[in-house]
């Protein structure tokens, strides 16, 4: 049992933390004539992550900002781990004092007390209860994507996260990749060391890989062989892999700082050529028609439409391309969150820094799904691809 | 690399999904005479999860409940994965739908309109932009903890699958203890296989065993050694571990269904048996203490007074005892979140079904941290443990 993984051992640098820039945050709130802006949310909720660089216990937390100063709310316990990202730090009562109220007392501190009609920015999905608090302290709430805005464009320092994650990734699939590439054909489906290979068992290997590389699976892990994972996109834990499946092999995992990467790769063992071969041609050829079209200015959606064009011109339904992932089609950003801005369905126009994934996908209801994808940070006459190795139609060792 | 681990190969059986009663949300909608419930949040909601037993994608989920049928409002291509847990599934129109307004087509559809003034309960934390989407649709919003006591006590399903979770816990702790087992003690600290034994090696170590086991860390993983750790509960990356560290080793994963487990051990390599083996004895018995007071009808906060009493007996200051996870003190619930109620230092009075992990812990700000646990089920007369395994002071192999 203590076969420690020595890719483990910290081949993958440990990236520096990026900083937030509170600018845009400053300036909507400038432009609104706000008293200030208040998040509240979870430990995972991505926008608190930014504006924080905080990953604390599973409570619900408050950040609020007034120009110049930030001031995150944290448990007792915490304040010391919570200095480190924000100008302030106040500590919780109690644990169960209600966020939105410790946001009050920050706000009203900070301000003097609330002017009648006081102007607050609030993320639109800021917790109704939250919200209350704050309307019956007599702050009147405007919503803001002041955050989201500037999540969009990456610091170096948040590419080099995603860059570290994204190497994770590839490990993580690659171990999937090895388990097939190892295993033997019987009638009954795929066996490794003497028992099934069962979607679950690759499951786990894949998650166990990534942890041992310090990402989590975050729940994003996918495995899906044959059509059974159309809808869904996941086998049963008890499916076997069987030689001619094409097997998608997915994950998105959380790295340091709340980063994520986004890998996803098909292999079939003993493939006999047939659709899943020209189905992975023409993932592959969707997937470098759409990179060509990305640089800054260019419009999110063409580089979707450029995918779709190429797998019709193949001879793929790109309408059906969706199924397994929702209609978002062939991309879209990841960074603090796993999906994020930019949508390649969208009009956006695509701007130097956003980290974009492409992944065109061909699903067909009798034989299964063939998925690929590249991760790149958008530059100002092209991209930069993130992470590391190249995918294989037939596993390799 | 390809060195999959044997423990991976299903030794712990997949439990059973559980059942979700709705009895408690129709009679909160009929004690207020509510035209319904309205539920909006992400995958990893653990009200939303407890409602559709639905795990999809990173999307904004609305959930409808009116008298006797729960509808879903799935993203498009998950469809037939959600009618597994509801009984009615919406597709999204499409993914950027807010999920506000999807509730608020589902609610006019099943009532056929909105009358003016109809009340709707919600969850307090619905998000705000759900919120103000179904006031503008003319529902008045009350907000109910319906859902929340509905969780509160588990049915046997549900107290199988944190079974199963603890069991795979247990497994990644163990992990770490092996290794710390079979590390050399050299002058800067643990050595194993010719490489420092650092926190971070520790934490994804643990990690990957807990994914083989098909659990996932959720970002709960804690490896705690010596004072440093003191403030925010887990030490940087580069942390050697040494002799003599109470190396503290806390998970609470999320496994099949979205239930936790939680393990928390504390193990010293090489201790000269002082203030860390005395922590340890004081710790296991505010254990046994806390555990000897807990069935139905007994008191949360008698059962947490009883941990620290016996703290106090030993020597030490319960009042520090909460320092790595915030003042709650010495327990709390557990199941589709990682702590839930009852909280052990409140006035709750304990259930049968309740599942409640106790906690003591000693911290000293020179020395470190002492943690142990105990997850149990209330039961009429007392309790039963969950998950399998005692804890060692010294490592094992």
């Amino acid at each position: 049992m203590a076969s420690e993984r020595p890719a483990g051992s910290g081949e993958i640098p440990f990236p520096d933390q990026p900083t937030t820039d509170y600018g845009p945050i400053d300036a909507a709130i400038d432009d609104a004539g706000a008293a200030g802006f208040v998040a509240v949310g979870g430990r995972f909720d991505p926008d608190l992550r930014y504006l924080t660089r905080f990953e604390g216990p599973e409570r619900g937390y408050a950040f609020v900002r007034v120009p110049g100063r930030s001031v995150l709310c944290a448990p007792d316990g915490y304040v010391r781990a919570a200095e480190a990202g924000v100008d302030g730090v106040v500590a919780a009562d109690r644990v169960g004092d209600p966020a939105g109220e410790r946001a009050v007392a920050v706000l009203d501190r900070e301000r003097g007390g609330a002017a009648a009609g006081d102007v607050v920015l609030v993320p639109p999905a800021i917790p109704h209860d939250a919200a209350v608090y704050l309307e019956r302290a007599g702050y009147e709430l405007r919503s803001t994507t002041a955050v989201a805005d500037a999540r969009l464009d990456k610091s170096d320092a948040e590419v080099d996260a995603v860059d570290a994650v994204q190497r994770a990734a590839t490990a993580g699939v690659r171990e999937a990749e090895r388990l097939l590439a190892a295993a033997e054909i019987d009638g009954d489906g795929l066996r490794l060391a003497g028992r099934p290979l069962t979607a679950e068992r690759l499951r786990r290997a894949t998650n166990a890989e990534l942890a041992s590389h310090g990402v989590a699976d975050a729940g994003n892990t996918v495995v899906a062989a044959g059509p059974e994972a159309g809808d869904g996109g996941q086998n049963g834990p008890d499916r076997r892999i069987r030689a001619g499946d094409p097997v998608v092999v997915a994950v998105a995992p959380r790295g340091p700082y709340g980063y994520h990467g986004a890998v996803a790769r098909t292999v079939v063992v003993d493939s006999d050529g047939g659709w899943e071969r020209r189905a992975y041609v023409a993932a592959e050829s969707a997937l470098d028609a759409a990179l060509a079209e990305i640089e800054a200015g260019a419009s999110a959606s063409a580089v979707g439409r450029e995918a779709h064009a190429e797998l019709a011109a193949f001879g793929f339904d790109p309408g059906r391309s969706g199924t397994q992932d929702g209609p978002a089609g062939p991309g879209h950003g990841v960074g603090l969150s796993r999906r994020e801005r930019p949508f390649l369905d969208t009009d956006a126009e695509l701007s130097a820094g956003s980290v974009v994934a492409v992944e065109p996908r061909v699903t067909d209801p009798d034989r299964g799904t063939v998925r690929l994808s590249a991760l790149v940070v958008v530059t100002a006459d092209g991209h930069e691809r993130l992470g590391d190795g190249d995918p294989s139609f037939t596993p390799r060792a």
